[in-house]
């Protein structure tokens, strides 16, 4: 049974004011819940779901406290369109501060405000093994649900940093890569063993101040007619040819 | 000013059984009705838009049925979260029936359900200059307002084929290539002169008649933790690195 305040407290976490004030967020779904219970159970505050997912994960939920609610109240604090057996509260993770960029790769994000998006390419960061990524505070924010659940679980495991990314790729000695039309070919250049990856904003782009702070160009070889390809996609790809 | 039975008409564009019974479909907002005109014309059956779109455009409706409407009219009968400028009404393609395959590569989408994915992945095949896309008749269709949306306006140049997949795949005598766990690494392997790859779906990966089809599996190496990617994200990087 959830009383009334819990209801409002969990609805009120899809708000980043809520979130930023009380330190929380949430995720949904029994996949993700499950993959955060066995990855990070310390940040886990409370589980709310059905009688049998409860029952059935009994094991993960070790010491976590855990509410059995009705389909009714899960309707009422969800917020995907198909509410999912459970949903779990979490502690924000400690902030990042400073990264140690030697012989890694990572990617800087200006301004991706889809949250759709932004959690797609920590999943993509994630696959090939990316551990941070610096957003600078335009971007969605990662707390934010729909983006925790397009991170599919990888929310877990890969770092963001929120600065002022001009400020903070100025600081940096390593090379700054970013997607330009008249760039070098990824699909044929070198692979670098460390360095910036900027990904732009998905309808303008890289800003103009960040990038006269880019060091190289490159660009991704295109046969058809598209004029673009979504920021998400465009990640993927650079990834898989810089960084594997 | 529109009248009743048009905004009810449009409006029912939004559901497939109306769009099959019309042959008609919609797309929305300024960009992708600006290329739908540059590129297709000829399938253009009616634009509806604000004033000042029309009036800058002028030239682009050449010959085009355009209707005037109010913000509130545009709001009534657009599909969009945030209702943009213009609607165009267009007459849906001639159904695609037999497609060549000497010297190309085909995707084939094995029960593609989300909108959101089937749009970027036509967009993507775009860009890397594929075609066609053969699609089982599970996959989204790819009149559904949000999938022409997500197309960015590539809905103009690749053309879908919906057929029983397992049936069609069987009667084709090239390779047949899908992402599987121990396949061979698309990053280092020779790229193909033609071929079908077949992409599956977003939860339940590729399903078992069409897997005992497949001629060749690929893999997409993992350097990380994340268990999958997102449908259109391997999409791009597969085409990235066999495509180009």
């Amino acid at each position: 049974m959830l009383v009334k305040s819990q209801v409002k407290y969990i609805q009120s976490l899809g708000q980043k004011k809520s979130r930023d004030e009380s330190g929380a967020f949430i995720a949904e779904g029994p996949k993700i819940v499950s993959e955060l219970l066995q990855e990070i159970p310390g940040q886990v505050q409370q589980v709310l779901g059905l009688k049998e997912w409860l029952t059935d994960h009994a094991k993960l939920l070790n010491g976590i406290e855990a509410i059995e609610i009705s389909p009714a109240e899960l309707e009422k604090i969800s917020h995907l369109q198909t509410p999912n057996q459970v949903l779990a509260v979490l502690r924000k993770f400690e902030q990042v501060s400073a990264i140690n960029l030697k012989g890694k790769l990572v990617l800087a994000l200006d301004t991706i405000q889809d949250p759709g998006n932004l959690g797609t390419i920590i999943r993509i960061a994630d696959w090939f093994g990316i551990e941070h990524i610096i957003c600078d505070h335009d971007s969605a924010d990662q707390y934010n649900p729909k983006v925790v659940q397009a991170t599919m679980g990888s929310i877990a495991r890969v770092k963001l940093l929120y600065t002022d990314l001009a400020g903070w790729l100025t600081e940096q000695k390593t090379t700054i890569y970013a997607a330009a039309l008249e760039g070098e070919n990824i699909t044929t250049m070198q692979k670098p063993v460390e360095g910036i990856i900027v990904i732009g904003n998905e309808s303008k782009g890289i800003s103009p101040d960040i990038l006269q702070l880019v060091t190289k160009k490159i660009t991704i070889p295109q046969k058809g007619k598209a004029e673009s390809l979504n920021a998400a996609v465009a990640t993927g790809i650079i990834l898989s040819h810089l960084a594997t």
